[in-house]
């Protein structure tokens, strides 16, 4: 999984019939210091994540499938957790 | 998933079955700020997509497969959504 | 999918069962302009693909194993179509 | 497969139902000379690693998924292993 | 598929139970011209490869999992094959 931060949402209306009722967010991955890693990515959400929050993202395609609990749904990115904080190791 | 445009299609006589009758679209895929994210590549249509339609595009075999029902056609990218919108977050 | 051109093939003894009786092409992924798009990789021929063609290639496992109708044959890529040609949209 | 350290952990309440009672581990891929490769990624832990350890991680879904037995669970990458040395060709 | 080469083994006794009694090889993936192709990665061995052996090597984890013949065995990559010799086609 990666660390992302939600900045978005994506409004389709021709779409993929089991893709209805499924939000479908705009996240951008980010590194440990919270710089960019590369460009923002489409995921739908399955914990019910809003703008802002910082998540962890899943990018592959069976794992957010399932995520969703919609097997038959064509998703290859899924929002699946909300981040509380993360724990370091001392790097002594 | 990722954001594209459609910018053409491939024709093919010689090619697996289970591909028949499907569109194949040559895709480009976008950064947010509209400029292209490497290079274009190629992916079956699930959702009647055109050329120039902007679109949600899934970049995994499994999740591909599904999304035009039919699970024994080997296909690793498909549009499953036109884009009619992106709300971004407002980064104050 | 990616386009590529078939540039060679692999031949091994020592290999698994199941991939006995198949060809193994060498296939060079291509940009739109004709250039090299990354290294040569090793792909399996679901269409009876010839050295030279342009072809269209997946590079998922699940969908390649697919291709070849062998679904326990550990393959990651396969040749699932030779182009014809590619329509482009006008660019205006 | 690749190598990597485990550098922390994640903590998130609001994830997943499927994810509960999982560690979440935030791992570091390594070169072979013991430097960094890219960045930390986020990781479930299959067999009880530490922070510090030195481990084999799985970066795709449906291994990922596996490892922890969970087979309806959304995860892409999972510590599979903690490497106690590794023997090197000896390059004359 | 990649053409890599067999560079040693990985030991680790702490590990997922279904990876026991598998030879876990590091192999360094290759370009044509022989020179290393990124970094080395961690292969399951399917087909009793050696150390300096020139491999075929599957990246995906479906496919690797399929290999071994041990489909709750979280594995990412697996060497399939060794190969013998390579036809490149004339670029006259």
């Amino acid at each position: 999984m990666l660390i992302a931060r939600v900045i978005g949402e994506v409004v389709s209306t021709q779409r993929h019939a089991s893709h209805n009722g499924q939000k479908t967010l705009l996240v951008q991955p980010l590194n440990l210091d919270g710089t960019d890693r590369g460009e923002a990515v489409v995921a739908m959400d399955a914990v019910d994540a809003g703008v802002g929050d910082r998540v962890l993202l899943v990018t592959e395609g069976f794992s957010a499938m399932t995520s969703v609990e919609r097997p038959n749904s064509p998703i290859d990115m899924a929002v699946v957790g909300v981040i509380d904080h993360i724990e370091l190791l001392e790097q002594v």
